[in-house]
């Protein structure tokens, strides 16, 4: 009997990727035949970005290696330097780690830096959340990451479908559903919101009186339109004071273009002194998802609303091309980056209150079918394409 | 009226790709509407691997930058390593030179890195052979910089129709031929070996008497299996000492492995003295086409047995994996990496004599063609799945 | 008679560089036997430290090269990653642009790279600025310079004496005095501050009365207590605040530890709405310069207030072991980084007024002397020390 | 009571350094105060370089980290890079494994990857070898690693005299001695040579009869000079061949222009076919010191010849400039690379025989000195120069 475990080494490159496998990462270190090599990597380990690690290790995860990579910039030259500081770093990380398997997750511009150093070193690499569809570099980076990995572990039905189409054998496509939702099961039974958030977590801006209702707003940067990024801001800044009704603003992730997004912020904040608008930097995920669920409305371009709001029934006001093509339930409505349009979608999902709860992204289970899956199918690096 | 060239970077990063593009680049040059950058990278400039770098500048090109990228180490680690010291470097080059297209060449695993570079930065992105099916890591990365590329200049219907299948564009894949065949074409038509290949090109071992025919032997390791490379050369290498027929044979590349097969070289010519073979480290592209055309039979696992064979008409025995599910006109035998099978292969080939010439891989003007569809086709940097 | 000019490549990585540098800059490019290759690179290139690239062109110098290099996180272990990287991107910029020369300024932890960059590939390297004595790690990185270097362009006497002591060829030594006094030199004659600080620059904070008198402050975390950086700016703001003299204060640079400085202010102006004080990014060198020599006294650890402030004369409340033993003149009074030693020695200082001139780092001369000395002094790469 | 160890991280990057520290590993290893941390680097992980870290993990050391970072193409450009991917990667290893003190060795280009990671990291840097005095890079990097480290264990009074001339606080300068001389010393007392070298190492070329005596060549490429590497080599093959008496023969380290090195001895050997020598790539060693304890003479340009040959009395023929400088005892004479110069002296050498046993490189305690030192010293990261 061979009782060594799979040593499977989990790449977290960035906040939200983090919100995007925590209870995978739980069930992969609770898994008897499993051992989780954590590395934090990226604008996981900064300041300016959430810092990400800080939440990881006090949510009681042992973090195996950090890595340093995110060069200064937040532009397209300097997220191409970045990635290629990550395949140099990630190399290393592996031949000194030696895992089983290697996961990397969704599309980030970086996690091409992971599936590179695993690939290349002839260690399995298994995707979560390829087989969407998107703009921008991530649509290419995603579809790169497929041809890369070995097994893909998808979050819906439609991706699967995509990801086999690909050439990908179907026997190594899993629809497992997205581990974000499994976060948002655990607080879905949950009656009101349990902490107050400008208590709890700070922040800057007007001390909202928020218990009577309030919308949250969540916009990144859209890559390869990244000198737009302060005008689009502006216009979703526009609107949110304008509707002057409370909300809850998060900073953008780290992103070429997110200078000019921040500079948006910075730049509005000083003259036009929204009284409406309270801006956090970050929040322990399930917080995060605690606010939204009591939240009116999430307004941007974040997946959050795609993925977890589906399940949640919260209404969406999606901003522009970031979500394009991705599946999406029935509490998703498209505007374009105006501000009226912005301003008219929000009051109507306002009023029409919240959806019913949709899996298309997943029940609630997809950490502990992950981690299952990882601890049972073949591991293998080698493959063609089907046709 | 707009007399600006279109600035189109080519990127050569070991000396086989040099022969893949030679006729795009001469073609390019020439072209009125468009301007040539050279970048030469990786192995191409290094002594150990044949210096493409020399005949690429007697060949009159001028170079518009040099890379040194290739870690020291030749095995999946370094691989990896020098993908991501490429991606750094090449990220630098496409920033400097601020090409209006940049054009990747097929498979090797650093080819990525030209891919990652361009696309991040937003700058339309080329590849040339893509579509194809072969095993190991080239496989891999083959698709992974389609998923990346704009545009898809293919050398076969066959390769054109699977680029489409995985989700790109019709109007963006198009069946120029490979520009290896374009070569091929131009000195199919003399009628003898014009140069002593001995006497030009020095090399090491017997002073065969080739007049009366000769075989010529490529050989390159097989990525994934490289602890095995040194068994594999010793299998060939004796069936070709035991053929005891004149044999030119030819130095592998820079991959993982190449170690174990230069190692096994080594070790057989000190330990056997085979007296019916003479080696080379390299030659000019169409000196190498003339051997071959001149030759009985290709042996070993190089793509040029597979593509400018197929139009030249001469036989080849193709050992191994390497090639697999490449597309084979007639003249290509499959053999296992067993001695005993490669004499008779060989033999019989031998015997057998030349087959009529095929164009599965081209007519001969892909350069030509290459350059046309780069000074008319839109150049765009974004695009999504067609499902 | 050989009338090519000698390539004199200069590396400039941040904004006070680029002062300490500017009419070295100008001579250089005016000198009719000198090309002068201009290299941008580090945070002289990102908007968070003051986009010195922008000041620079408009200048008029035109850039040869960018280089981004700065890996973010802000503390020991990226700082030493950036320099990892800058030694590779510099080594492939000096590659392509083979200069004669290659010049690296002062004592900042990345102008190793561009030592190591020179040295390795046998381009003569000319040292500015060495010989001093400070503390932290610049300390070390100031005298590997110096040990790297083939030339060396001091400031004063004293450094003079130390580089030979150091073992270096006393003919290879040479005082030229500090080209940031050549800036000092070119305001000195004006007798008003011709422009409105806020109206021209903005910056954030309140609109302060500054006609009647004003102090500048302009502190840096000190590296090796980086830990410490938040407290110790919050001493000085601390002692700002309470005087309630209208105070002109600059971000710092980019250091490990700056994210505490940064951190620092941004708490205190949140919390404490210091009235008396208006923050500033970045200013032009010369407008720099004129807002000091208009102003009651310099507060701080700016090396300016060791150099410049000499010759211009402005008193200097000198904080904390940042400019440990570097030469003074009489302007300077230490204090350590308490606030009310800060208050006590500021207060006096504007009570007792301004000091005459010193010539201690220069006449005003040095940008000239520099581009003769690069044009006439015998370039060599080798050396031994002298006992 | 603390009773927790010392952790002291030693990075070994090439086959040379790894003898001349392989007895103070040991100690540090046994020492009850101190945990080793054993970094194996750079060429000292290669095949062609004699696969240092084979014989590491022979004599029982556990490797901490492994870390590939030679580019290939030695040349200055590479050497360069070379640094800089050292930096980069060592900046990691250090990063993750919290040492108390970092242990960087001689004057190698590399070191200075090791000193730069460790100093900027506020890591106390201990420089072994240092104040010694060479022409070429390797002067420059010494004195320069001197002026990063706080710590110095050097081999000579002389070295000591010099490193404390270099502003160095003279508590701060402790003369071990080499530990090479520790290795030299253990062999010392054998009577006879207690192996056979062809048998024990293979190695290439003619089966010497070598038991009426032999000498040993070890010429490595002078790095400023290196296209003349080729040129140097060839008149020593000359010599030796000229010589006609048995001689062993090593392959040169990796540095630039090892290759024109290399190739010169391939040349040589494929045209002059020299019946007199037999070629090593390496050796365990002390078996090197046995070889060399044996001989009549050691020529070349090997540190060896300087240092232990000194403490065994072997006559030393020291070509040409790389050891300029360095502290001899009486053993050692200079030539010019020029052939006749070479024969001349080796004929005198082997003539005149054997000297009296020098301690100016210490008496064969270094290593366990070295490790009491380690365990002691109070370890520091911030200095000033003394004057």
């Amino acid at each position: 009997m061979n009782n060594i475990k799979r040593r499977i080494c989990v790449v977290v490159t960035a906040r939200p990727s983090y919100s995007r496998i925590k209870t995978a990462l739980t069930a992969i270190q609770d898994h008897p035949e499993l051992e989780l090599q954590l590395v934090i990597a990226g604008s996981a380990l900064l300041d300016r970005y959430g810092n990400a690690v800080d939440f990881i290790e006090k949510d009681g995860f042992k973090i195996t290696a950090k890595v340093f990579m995110v060069l200064e910039g937040e532009n397209p030259t300097t997220m191409a330097k970045t990635t290629g500081i990550g395949v140099m770093e990630l190399t290393n990380v592996f031949y000194n780690l030696k895992p089983d398997a290697v996961v990397t997750i969704a599309d980030r511009f970086e996690t091409i830096a992971t599936s590179i150093a695993a690939a290349y070193q002839n260690i399995p690499l298994i995707h979560i959340q390829g087989g969407e569809v998107t703009g921008s570099i991530d649509e290419k980076v995603r579809h790169a990451n497929t041809k890369l990995a070995d097994l893909h572990l998808v979050s819906s039905e439609d991706a699967k479908q995509r990801v086999i189409r690909l050439g990908e054998n179907p026997e190594k496509v899993i629809n497992t559903g997205c581990p974000s939702i499994d976060l948002a099961k655990q607080i879905n039974s949950e009656t009101k919101l349990n902490f107050n958030p400008i208590d709890k977590y700070g922040g800057v801006g007007s001390n909202l009186n928020w218990l009577d209702g309030y919308i949250v707003v969540m916009q990144h940067p859209v890559t390869t339109e990244y000198k737009n990024a302060k005008i689009q801001i502006t216009e979703t800044l526009k609107a949110i004071k304008e509707l002057n009704y409370p909300a809850f603003w998060f900073w953008p992730n780290v992103d070429a273009g997110s200078d000019g997004t921040s500079n948006g912020i910075r730049a509005f904040r000083e003259i036009e002194k929204p009284e409406n608008i309270h801006f956090f930097k970050n929040m322990e995920p399930l917080d995060f998802l605690r606010l939204i669920k009591y939240s009116k409305a999430l307004v941007g371009n974040s997946s959050t609303g795609i993925r977890e709001c589906a399940y949640l029934g919260i209404p969406v006001i999606n901003i522009g091309s970031r979500q394009n093509r991705r599946l999406r339930a029935t509490n998703v409505v498209d505007v374009n980056c105006i501000s009226n349009e912005i301003i008219l979608a929000t009051k109507k999902a306002i009023s029409n209150g919240f959806y019913s709860s949709s899996e298309i992204y997943g029940n609630g289970s997809a950490g502990e079918q992950i981690a299952e899956i990882l601890a049972t199918e073949k591991l293998e690096f080698s493959k063609t394409i089907t046709y």
